[in-house]
């Protein structure tokens, strides 16, 4: 059993934490949140430890593993922090909003072998996580074409949108690392464009987009397309589709159950999406707590570690400075 | 080319000739029906000869075979005579009403070879003769149950069902034989139960069921089961479904088109489904007469005939019987 | 919290075990079992406590309710017990093999109001469930036809078969109980058949059957149809479909993920079905103890039934006379 | 009925004559080919006159309207020849492989009002059809996104690719067509990337592309997106989606029939797709008669049009820039 305290107790730490106490070779060894109501309140539910500071956490000794899910701008500290303690880490993405902070932790930390998880959930849903593998295991040849389709249910409250760093580096990320991951080599060239269309008045004000594309190619030749809305009435709209030389796979949405109603003006009529990540990557939310533990039990990296959650900053950079200058960005201008 | 004749112009007369006409190996060599200006009309859109009498177009040396689709009460004798002049025909489901007329036909036409097939359409539809592939292939391993889903998008109007036989003999009989046709074996017991739930004044009326279910077993115990309504609001609900020791296969409903919509309250509504058969069985009809022109090119007996659709008509006696005694009926009890 | 004692630690006991310690508002107050390594385990892996017997457990101040999860024929004995000492009961089903114990059982609980559950968690699986709601709203008009599928994934041992009661009260119960669920009205006559195709050899000497189709008609005319196999390769196939006068719901089968694979020879290729009732009923299990703790906290009766048990119960010893017998079967001759 | 000759009888114009020949309100007055014998094949298939010149055909009393399905190199002087007849005319696309040339030919053509029709035959498809009538519904609100699939089950010959005009003006054109059928509105700018995926080396050969990606804007921020590949194994891939602010449809692929399999290693196991535009489009090719034909008979333009066919050119031509240059390029550069 591994024990993991929870730093940061907002609706994705409390969601942790609920897992972390379920997982049946995990315990939550303790909570902690600037606003120590939110830490009690998440500590009571699981019957958990409250830490007073996060000092006390890393130095705790009933503490095997801290998992990372306070406020954006603190996660790098936090980061650097716990990899000096000796302490595997998994961080909720993204590592930071700067890229120059990013690289500037990745120096700190580079002489460390302290597993670093990054919380790029969608890596471990099982419909798209069998897309990877049967690639892996040449179902579909060589890959050619792979599309990601990412559409949140609604746009966030502007007070959440003001500091998410745009919909590139809060929303795009988890695909740039979606396509990183299908397309298993790196990608060299990056397109986007950028549209308000979903609160053209709010995005004009946050100097954000609502609708975005990007095409990503690689060295080889091999493109994956991402289409991103702030806003699917229909649900959480999450695919993954990959086309080779011998066939595609597509990972295709999840609805809450399987009734559907036949009528006089329609057929197949089934229920919107599972909306939002929490129900929709529920089993994905849970293996990768399973990831992190076997990871640490059997000392080895985790599967998705630093690199990517750096890597898939540069893709959002090269996306942003796309939009920018309305042309093709190469990946090495913004590495 | 085959030369074939139409006797009768009603709605599937006239859809005959129409594909008849259009088939590249088959011409249509004219029509006949008792009342002309039904004639004349399609005889026009074909650009058809129109014959004076049955007589006139068993006699004429520019027909090489006939398809029989006049009202069910001339069947068996438009067919006997058709034996009698030598050219192969293509006979409308059911042979006759009564079992005795069609026993009686069974004998007068014993000793001839002249190819007869029966208007069993549905065998020929590409999906459920996928299902029947897929079991000679043995896809599926040994058959275990068979499950015919069938309802019409309503009731037919009160003059057609009055003289329509019953639904037995009237819709349930092309289940029947797509029992058979599924099975590979003969129906040793029927059980059946009959409902009077669309329209239960007119049913009373007419001492007629609208919802029914049939059971069917064969001697070594493979079990068949048939749903039937007049009335399903979403379209023309015709599936087929086998469940074998190494697997099932379904053939599912068709749609105009494959588009769906997604919105708030919904995901994947679909169009009604194709209605109603002239539509839902458009490839078959098609398939049905290049069977007949196979069969005559070839010399050999088509793959649906007359003692199939005799059969038919046994089971529906035996469901019948079921029905009204309440009680398992063997097959032998009937024929 | 309601505090919930499980009583057996067998397979499905140890997951109710489970489910009960990680329900958000149920505990898990203890477990017994008469095999106590068995007991231990389970106890070890919840944290919880293991008692020594079942009066303990009843006596317990410290366990509000039970769950009786032992073997079938203790069902009856420990809910009189529980029923006497107050303590609110979901017993898993049937509560007994013999139609007489359960009647006995009946008068002896008769007076009280003590809350009693029955295990037939189907009802509470989120889609079957969206099949009773949509008629229930009237989304398809007035019930005419239900087509329950329910196969398994493939034969139990013989020794689980040998002491089952047979395919009626041991698996095809759980539909008896779906078509009362699903028709909202009692049913009058019965009709079954069976055929041992599975595994002829074994069925013979069990005098069992592997291979069922069971027909119920109700007083108002709608049918229900019943199809069971002991065997569907492709998983466990569980299906409801219901028509009405204005449509009709279907709750389809469930996968571990949507991931579907398209090559030269095939398109749409998914996994196979969710294997078995512990996965495929996740939901619906822990739908089930919120069902309980809900009745309890509320004071109200749980929405199944200590009637409902018995009546599926009659419903299978009528379908077993009608197979028996080769007739239909009416529900008064049983009772 | 409209008496149409066909000028062009290789593949498509075989088809196109097959399909006028069994088109309740057209007729086929004729066809040419300036090889003979394959004039002589259509004709005779179809009890069809043959032309001895594409002069004889434009002055004959009976031919009402042309169809041209020759080389593409001659469209635009054929084209020419027709309006200058007055014969109305439905063009197979492209116009011309050179934008010049069409642009010649507009000039030429501007003052008459003889209708023109552009093969665009996509537009005519049901289920892509419905996602526009959806939109214009205002089904799915105020349009964001387009994704348009389209693939080819396989490579075509190199002699045929050799004087395509490449994948852009040979494949993606349909799909530029349809974008702009969808957005109803005009693109602004094109983004294009092209890999060489399926064959390298015979795309190196050819200088051109078999796998591409283009996404185009309209003023508005709308987004259209459009995957090629020249090889999907899995058959003649072609799908449209469309995001807007109330919902989304999707026009889905469809198959030759609807029988899955479903076995121990899988479920839900299709045929491939149709296979190939043929097949595909079978409908969609029948409308686009019934479209000439009905704009003819009411005196009114068709609605894909000359300018449609020009527009899809410029895209084309942009697209290639786009690629050539790696960078974003507005129509404007093109026109």
């Amino acid at each position: 059993m591994i024990r993991i305290a929870v730093l940061g107790c907002g609706r994705i730490g409390a969601m942790h934490a609920a897992n972390i106490a379920a997982h049946p070779r995990a315990v939550l060894a303790g909570v902690f949140d600037i606003h120590s109501p939110a830490a009690d309140d998440v500590a009571k539910k699981n019957s958990a430890e409250v830490f007073s500071s996060i000092e006390a956490v890393l130095a705790s000794k009933t503490v095997d593993a801290i998992l990372i899910a306070t406020a954006t701008d603190t996660h790098a500290d936090i980061l650097e922090m716990a990899v000096a303690s000796g302490k595997p880490v998994l961080c909720e993405k993204p590592i930071d909003l700067s890229l120059q902070r990013v690289n500037l932790c990745a120096t700190k930390i580079a002489k460390s072998d302290v597993p670093i998880q990054l919380g790029f959930v969608r890596r471990f849903d099982p419909g798209h996580a069998a897309v990877r593998k049967a690639i892996v295991n040449g179902d579909i040849g060589d890959l050619h074409q792979v599309v990601i389709t990412s559409r949140d249910p609604g746009l966030a409250p502007e007070a959440y949108l003001r500091v998410s760093g745009g919909i590139l580096r809060d929303m795009t990320i988890h695909d740039l690392d979606m396509a990183r991951f299908i397309l298993g080599e790196e990608v060299k060239k990056v397109f986007a464009t950028g549209s308000r269309l979903v609160d053209p008045a709010l995005m004009e004000k946050l100097d954000d987009h609502d609708t975005v594309t990007v095409v990503l190619t690689t060295s080889s030749g091999k493109q994956a397309i991402i289409t991103n809305s702030r806003r699917a009435t229909y649900g959480y709209d999450q695919r993954v589709e990959a086309l080779g030389t011998k066939g595609m796979a597509i990972s295709e949405n999840r609805r809450p159950h399987e009734m559907t109603l036949h009528a006089a003006d329609f057929t197949d009529r089934a229920e919107p999406l599972l909306n939002f990540f929490i129900e929709r990557y529920r089993e994905a939310f849970d293996a990768e707590i399973s990831e992190f533990v076997d990871a640490i039990e059997s000392g080895r990296a985790p599967s998705v570690g630093f690199e990517d959650g750096r890597m898939a900053l540069v893709l959002a950079e090269a996306a942003l400075k796309s939009i920018a200058e309305a042309r093709v960005v190469a990946v090495t201008e913004v590495v």
